[in-house]
């Protein structure tokens, strides 16, 4: 089957109105960051590093746990990511009104907070907005209640653009699912851009739970995504809890699948886009948008602007790309008689290489799903729906 | 770099007089299949769900322990499943000489180990000749004799074909080098089509360790190669036990490689080649292909001729696909605490699919490298070499 794209839809009317059923574990509506209710001082989290095995709830007291958080993946992707910096900015001002020099703490804060992951680019958005929101005149009781108040805000907008991403995204999918006369639309996705890696919804799952909620038959496969296999862990176990149809796949599959009929259409999410449509993501994403494009399958990415860096015009060239350790290669880690377990499935001597992300160049991709609307992965189309970076480079 | 195919070299004028140093494990030289030196009604193999942990030689006594052997991947690998099937044969012979019907009993047989690998064209290859090497009217201990010899022969023109494919591969690695500067040619590889898939040498890394040998200085990018991990398991230990500078990536790793220059040439093997020259192998070799395509990055496949299966013309719809047991993409097996462990690595309830191989089409491959040279992926240029096929369909 091949799809072309055919115009950009308008910022969908239904927005802002329309409320979406929040994500859910067992049962109960979940987000992947908010304070402590009884003691706001006290950032929690949910550690993915237990998932999907068991769910566990961290309390971030200091700059240095949430910098040892966003570093050690307790939480990790896009949105998440820049909430949870936020949040690392709140407590920022909390411990700079008793430092001896409050401009430098938090400014020591702000680069180790940025330094924790080189590829995210809402990482230094989020940084980058709290200090504006929080100038050095400031008394520190002020700067304290309006960082929170910032932090609190870039988490419900974050939460807000992803729910807009399912009612953009929302009529592709109604419209592929009319094609398949109520089979289940056949979605790939690498990696998770699920509610993990954001607020809430996620954003390329945010069109999917969209659908789903609104009973257009899906079924979702899921790449594993090795090394850390994100996909396994935490797409199939979010989509499980939210009781959408889903087969976890190896990362070597999508190509097969695509090949034989068994996708409709891939939709992934971004850690850094350009200007021009360049999209930093997991790594093996560029893999399945070649596998997408030679045979004529969309090709989605799902954004919240906040993942645009208006700064660059070359993904490939410009994008820094994390390494980072070849344990994590060389080593799988799950569960075995009922604890964690990280086997060798190397020989020890052989040296392992692990690069974070790839970019996808913008010419493989069909189009962008972002909280304003739907467009084509080059910079007019880009431009003309966030018309405020047109001067900005 | 972008590299151009610029014709067919004629066979190798060295092949039958030079020697190779056969491969080494902890220093000796090793095959992976044998007769027991003290009763050669024992077949040897190396239990390659072993490795790289440990070093097993596992003795097979039956039809029914050489079946299991195939099917639970004891051995694995299109040259090896062929000659362990020869092998298979000849036990079949000794069994047949005191069963009630020696005729249905060796038909069972092969019955029996075709069934246990689909996609593998080198099983039912090696099991036909072995049928025909032994017709129903001979005498049992002649038979019992003919099918020894035969299987044996097997196994010697296997790792013959790879050495050769090694020898007229050479060139092809020499000339790249030559643009290195000195640097390490980079080559990358997916799944395991080294010695530990055949007799002996390997196919795609046959010229690899030739170039090796004779000092071109080569570096290998392996990929893991999930769900079974025969990269990391198999390929990395045998290049390793040789001396070959490598490192093992994720499976996601090698078009981000290809996009930033860090890959010279790609050579994987094949279970399977139809006429045409399009190429099942391991799952997830189309999309290296893919992204050797579009990085003009030469994409080599190197098979024995056993692995033609001269009656097909269009892989995609014509080679069947094995699907093995979802549990191999949700457990990881490896290494913890010195002993073997499974660890779970998705949620219970998540369901699993496992295609054991693909399909790249001969557009994407720049060549063949076989036992008598080096052709493109084209009929006319394949026949051009084994012009015995030309009228067989």
């Amino acid at each position: 089957m091949v799809w072309r794209f055919s115009g950009i839809p308008q910022i969908h009317p239904q927005i802002g109105t329309e409320k979406f059923p929040h994500m859910n574990v067992n049962g109960k509506p979940t987000r992947t960051i908010w304070l402590h209710a009884q003691n706001p001082e006290i950032v929690q989290i949910i550690d993915q590093r237990c998932l999907p095995h068991s769910f566990v709830v961290e309390d971030l007291r200091s700059v240095d746990q949430v910098a040892r958080a966003i570093q050690e993946m307790h939480v990790r992707g896009a949105g998440l990511i820049g909430a949870t910096a936020g949040f690392g900015m709140y407590l920022a001002a909390l411990e700079a009104a008793t430092a001896p020099d409050a401009d430098a703490s938090l400014l020591r804060a702000a680069s180790l907070l940025k330094g924790t992951r080189p590829t995210a680019v809402n990482l230094a958005w989020a940084v980058d907005r709290m200090l504006r929101a929080m100038p050095a005149s400031r008394h520190p009781q002020e700067r304290i209640s309006v960082a929170k108040r910032e932090a609190l805000m870039i988490a419900e907008e974050d939460a807000a653009a992803c729910q807009a991403i399912g009612l953009h995204g929302l009529p592709l999918l109604e419209n592929l699912s009319q094609l398949k006369n109520g089979a289940p639309l056949q979605i790939l996705t690498h990696c998770n851009a699920g509610w993990l890696a954001f607020v809430d919804f996620g954003s390329a799952t945010s069109p999917i739970y969209a659908a789903h909620d609104r009973g257009i038959p899906v079924h979702v496969w899921v790449d594993e995504t090795r090394p850390r296999c994100q996909g396994s862990k935490l797409t199939a176990w979010e989509l499980g809890q939210h009781g959408v149809p889903h087969t976890l796949i190896a990362d070597n599959t999508g190509g097969h699948l695509m090949q034989h009929g068994q996708v409709d259409l891939v939709i992934v999410g971004t850690d850094r886009t350009t200007r021009t449509g360049d999209v930093a993501n997991k790594i093996g994403t560029y893999l399945k948008a070649l596998a997408a494009w030679d045979n004529g399958i969309p090709f989605y990415v799902a954004l919240p602007s906040s993942s645009f860096d208006w700064s660059l015009r070359d993904g490939l060239k410009e994008i820094p790309i994390e390494e980072r350790g070849s344990d994590e290669v060389k080593y799988a880690e799950g569960l075995a008689e009922g604890r964690p377990v990280d086997v060798l499935i190397a020989p020890p001597s052989s040296p392992a290489a692990n690069y974070g992300f790839d970019v996808t160049p913008a010419r493989l991709i069909t189009g962008f799903i972002t909280e304003r609307g739907v467009c084509r992965a080059a910079e007019t189309d880009i431009l003309g729906l966030f018309p405020e970076f047109r001067t900005k480079k």
